[in-house]
C-alpha cells in the first residue's frame, strides 16, 4: 500500500496537519521539522495523492477528447499531436470516440465533467444538431476548444482547416492541368466540411469560367472506398463524360482509380484524380495519388496551446480572447494528376 | 460553481453527514429525509465529485495505456478495441506514447500510478531492458496487462499475436506458390516480435527442405518504406537472386513493391510479395497486398476484459489467475502473390 499522510507522522511523532503542511510548503513549520519530514518523504518515496491534491487546486491536469472514430488518420495525426503537446505540459489526455452519434457524445461530455477535466476537446458528431452539452461544458468553468467540424455560433477557441481553400487549389489544379469536365465526388450534405468542399470546387469552376454541371456531383456518405468504386461505375454507366475528379478524401480517390484501372483508364492521361487528406497510403498506390495534406499533427498541437491560454485565463479570472486558427494546407503533386 | 455537499445542506437546514449519507445510501436515515434530499438533488442537477468518491472507494475508474506511437494502425486499432470495451464498462481510458523510449516509458507508469489509475496497459517499448517501472504498477497493487510486445519474466496477463506461427504460415504461403530464393525484409534485432517473424521465417524453410541463405535477410530497424524501397534496390544491386519476399510489415512490403514497379519487375509472376498487419491500405494498391491479419480491434477488447477480471479479483482479494490470450492472425490472399 502506498504510504499516506497519517503513516508519516505517526513515524515521525508529529500531527497529519504538521505533514500536510511540510509537504504543502506552507510557511509556518520551523526549519528541523520541515528537513526531518522531507527526508522521511524521499527515503520512503512518498507519493502525494494526486487526487487529494485536484480537491485542493480544482485543477486535475486531465483533459479529454471526443473523436468520432480512433481508426482514422487524420485523427490520429491529431490525436498524436494533441497527446505530445499535453505530455511536454505533464496533462493527461482521456481519448473517447463518439462514433458520429449525438446522444453518445452527449454522455461522454457528461462523464468528462463528471470526472472534473480541465479541458473538452471536441470535433462534433455528424448528427449533432443541439449544443447544449458544449455550453454545459462552459457554464462549469471548463475550458472548450472546437476543432475540424466545428459550431460557428459557440463561442470558444477554434482550430480549422480552410476547407474551402483547400478545396479550390486542389480543382484548381485540374484546370490548370488542362481538365474541363471535373467530377466531383463529395460527403453528404450537412456535415460543414463536405460543405466547404463543395463550395471551393464550385468557386474554382466559377473563377476560371467552367460551367457548374450538377450531374457531375456524387454524394458519398459513408466515406468509404467502396463508395468511391461504386460512383466511378456508375458515371461511367450513365454515359457523363468527364476528364478530372476531384474526390473529399483519399480513401473514395483511391476506390474511384481502382475502378478506372479496372476498366483500363488511363490514369491522369483519361481522368486525373486529386484527394484530400494526404494519408500515408496515397503516397504508396500506383499511381500515387495527388492530394491535398491536412496537417493532423500541427492541428492536434495548437489545439492543445489554445487549451492552456484559455485554462490560464480561466484560472487567472482574466478575460478571455478566443482565438480562430487556420491551419494552412497545401496540394501535394503526384502521378495521378 | 457546481453544487456541493455543504450548499445542499444549507439549503435543506440538514447536516452535511446527513446529506452525504443519503447520497452514499447509508440505511440510518429516515424515508422523509431521503425524500427531501434526493429530490432536491434531482432538481439542482447535483453532480458527485468524483475524484472525492475515488479518495473513499479507491477505484478512479481510469486505466492508462502506454503505446510506441499513436499513429499506426495496428497500435490505433488496439486502442479502438480498448476505448470501445472500456466506454462500455463506464471506464476511461488515457492514452499516452513513449516513442519507444525506455525512460519515457518509466516516467508515464509513474505518472499513471500518480494518478491512481486502476489499470496499466504497456506494450514495451524497444529500449526497455529493466522491467522494474512494471513490477512497481503490481508492488501499487494496480492491474498490468502487457500486449503485443511483452517481457515474459512478468507475472501478469498478457494479449499477444502468435508472430512466429504467422510468419510461418506467410512463407508457407510463398513456398507453395513456387518460391524457392524467398527474401526477409525483418525488424530490428531485438523486439520479441521481429525475432519471432524470423524464427517463424527459417522454420517454414526448414520444413519445406529449403536452405537458409542468411544474404536474403534484410534489416529495416525504422519499419518506415523507404527501408522497404532501399533494401529491394540494394537486392537487386548485390545480384541477390529471388523469386519471393516476405515483409515484416506492409509498409516495408509495399516500398519494396515500388521498387519493383519502377524497375518493371513484375508481381507476383517475378516476386510474389506478402507482407504483415493487414494495413487498410493494403486493399488499395497496385498490386493489391497479400499479408496477415492482426486483428488489432480484438486484442484490444480482450486486454480490457482482462483487465476487469484482474482487477475484480484484486478487489476482492481473491486470487488471481494470470492468462495469456493468444489472438489467432490468419492469412488474406490479394494479387501480390
Amino acid at each position: 500500500m502506498p504510504l499516506k499522510l497519517k503513516d508519516i507522522a505517526k513515524a515521525l511523532g508529529l500531527s497529519v496537519t504538521t505533514i500536510s503542511k511540510v509537504i504543502n510548503n506552507y510557511p509556518d513549520i520551523s526549519q528541523t521539522t520541515k528537513k526531518k519530514v522531507l527526508e522521511y518523504v524521499k527515503q520512503n518515496k512518498y507519493k502525494p495523492n494526486l487526487q487529494a491534491s485536484f480537491l485542493r487546486t480544482n485543477e486535475s491536469k486531465l483533459v479529454g477528447i471526443i473523436l468520432p472514430s480512433l481508426n482514422h488518420y487524420f485523427f490520429n495525426s491529431v490525436l498524436e499531436g494533441l497527446v505530445d503537446n499535453a505530455m511536454k505540459n505533464n496533462y493527461m489526455v482521456i481519448v473517447l470516440q463518439s462514433n458520429e452519434k449525438y446522444k453518445k457524445e452527449k454522455k461522454l461530455v457528461e462523464q468528462l465533467l463528471n470526472l472534473n477535466v480541465d479541458g473538452i476537446f471536441i470535433t462534433v458528431s455528424q448528427e449533432t444538431r443541439n449544443f447544449d452539452h458544449l455550453f454545459e461544458i462552459q457554464k462549469n468553468n471548463k475550458t472548450l476548444i472546437l476543432f475540424d467540424k466545428i459550431e460557428k455560433s459557440i463561442n470558444c477557441s477554434k482550430v480549422i482547416i480552410n476547407d474551402k481553400q483547400a478545396a479550390f487549389i486542389a480543382t484548381e489544379h485540374l484546370i490548370k492541368r488542362g481538365c474541363k469536365k471535373i467530377l466531383h465526388f463529395r460527403g453528404g450534405l450537412l456535415p460543414q466540411i463536405s460543405i466547404d468542399r463543395f463550395l471551393g470546387y464550385r468557386s474554382a469552376l466559377e473563377h476560371y469560367k467552367i460551367p457548374y454541371d450538377p450531374k457531375r456531383v456524387f454524394i458519398c456518405e459513408n466515406g468509404n472506398d467502396d463508395e468511391g468504386y461504386l460512383n466511378a461505375k456508375k458515371v461511367i454507366e450513365e454515359g457523363i463524360e468527364f476528364d478530372g475528379l476531384f474526390a473529399i478524401s483519399d480513401l473514395i480517390a483511391l476506390g474511384a482509380i481502382r475502378y478506372f484501372n479496372k476498366k483500363n483508364i488511363s490514369i491522369p492521361d483519361q481522368v486525373a484524380v486529386v484527394g484530400f487528406s494526404n494519408w500515408k497510403v496515397s503516397k504508396l498506390t500506383t499511381p500515387t495519388l495527388t492530394t491535398i495534406n491536412q496537417p493532423g499533427k500541427l492541428m492536434g498541437e495548437k489545439m492543445f496551446d489554445l487549451f492552456l491560454k484559455g485554462f490560464k485565463a480561466n484560472k487567472n479570472k482574466e478575460k478571455i480572447n478566443f482565438e480562430t486558427i487556420i491551419i494552412p494546407s497545401n496540394l501535394i503533386v503526384r502521378n495521378s494528376s
